[in-house]
């Protein structure tokens, strides 16, 4: 019986990828994927079948996914950092169920981006924190607002993914504006670009800054709780779990 | 020059695990873990140094990497999950800042708990969502039930973290009736068990149901947003991303 991996494969250097993630590449007859993603495990692929595709087509990945499983051929389906994190999980279940098929889906875990970016940083998800996506593509920017609004009045932490490209350039602007409301200009904000990835790098600024520096949508933005600080040598941020030392 | 890698070993299963957590093992001349941690790795040790400590002893472990690192040894502290994510690495980078010290610390990300029980479940965190720790070892209470009110009003799906243990069984009851006041009784719930480790279990109940589930503090409790729906066979949940199918 044929089946359909769905499978996270990390941030992008392969020491941060699974064996499982390797398995799954291994076991199928076709990977599916973007061909950004595709082009990262392109040592990984060998002689392989490949199907890639350009952005914002998903749902048509998917599908040819479910069809070719359907014709007996063992897929995977790669999303970068954790399939079930923004990724093709979900999709992939969605399109599974909506056609009612009895094909299995196995859904295998990544290292996800923001806890790459945050290893990067040091240690700023060490307590309760928020994941939220700022691309109103699928999302009504109300309720992404709504969040902020909650997650600030909350003091979590805040990874923000997608959080700039050209299409919207100010919903970062919009974010900041927002968490001004609840949390200290000078709170500890991360910005990692090309996190565990080859020419990764990173700042760290405050709340009140972070528009200075450069966020395009290979950036994770991390905002600190109103406990998070900088180390002495401001390299990285440090949430505190609440250890007395 | 020695230095101190806080590294995320994953859920459990050696498949989950990256080759960099694995480098960061090969790499120690000491490894240092709570317990159980290093019983799940012990196959990986070889005839390595090992320091184990029961639980609650953090800071200990912490500082006796520190002060053999001092002393010359590249050390493992290892972490379940993500280091990151209520791990180990916070508390190491405390305890050398807080000693002034220079000694270079590593944090290798992991597979964290959260995406580790969502691929069990399917696809729950396919949008925005809060991890929060039902624990108030460390943090009060009061915090915590501001947090929940706030991730309720959000509409985040939410994981949250030690949910239950003999000496807070009613956290996860009081959790429950905050986020009824927030979300529908029959608000998909997947309690994962051992996620991604050996005898893993999971169930999937609702909002309402979920005390009358085993939890204990092998489990991640994931809880859905507004739209988050169960599969037709009852065994997968996933949160839409919103795709139109």
């Amino acid at each position: 019986m044929s089946k359909i991996y769905v499978t996270g494969i990390g941030p992008g250097l392969y020491e941060h990828m699974t064996e499982a993630a390797k398995a799954s590449l291994a076991d199928a007859d076709i990977i599916i994927g973007y061909k950004t993603y595709i082009d990262i495990i392109a040592d990984l692929i060998g002689d392989k079948e490949v199907l890639s595709s350009g952005m914002r087509r998903e749902i048509d990945r998917c599908e040819k996914a479910l069809e070719l499983a359907q014709q007996g051929k063992n897929i995977c389906l790669v999303s970068s950092g954790d399939a079930g994190v923004f990724g093709m999980a979900g999709i992939m279940l969605e399109v599974v169920e909506s056609k009612h098929s009895d094909i299995e889906v196995e859904i295998i875990p990544g290292i996800s981006a923001a806890n790459a970016a945050a290893a990067t940083l040091g240690a700023p998800l060490m307590h309760d924190y928020v994941v939220i996506s700022l691309s109103d593509l699928l999302t009504d920017w109300e309720v992404i607002e709504k969040r902020l609004h909650c997650a600030g009045e909350g003091d979590f932490v805040i990874s923000l993914y997608n959080p700039k490209s050209k299409g919207r350039p100010h919903n970062i602007e919009m974010a900041q504006e927002i968490l001004l409301k609840y949390k200290a200009p000078e709170t500890p904000v991360g910005i990692v670009r090309n996190a565990k990835r080859h020419d990764e790098s990173y700042v760290i600024t405050t709340l009140k800054k972070m528009n200075e520096a450069e966020i395009d949508m290979f950036s994770m933005v991390i905002i600190g709780n109103s406990k998070t600080y900088v180390t002495r040598d401001q390299l990285k941020m440090i949430t505190p779990r609440g250890y007395q030392l």
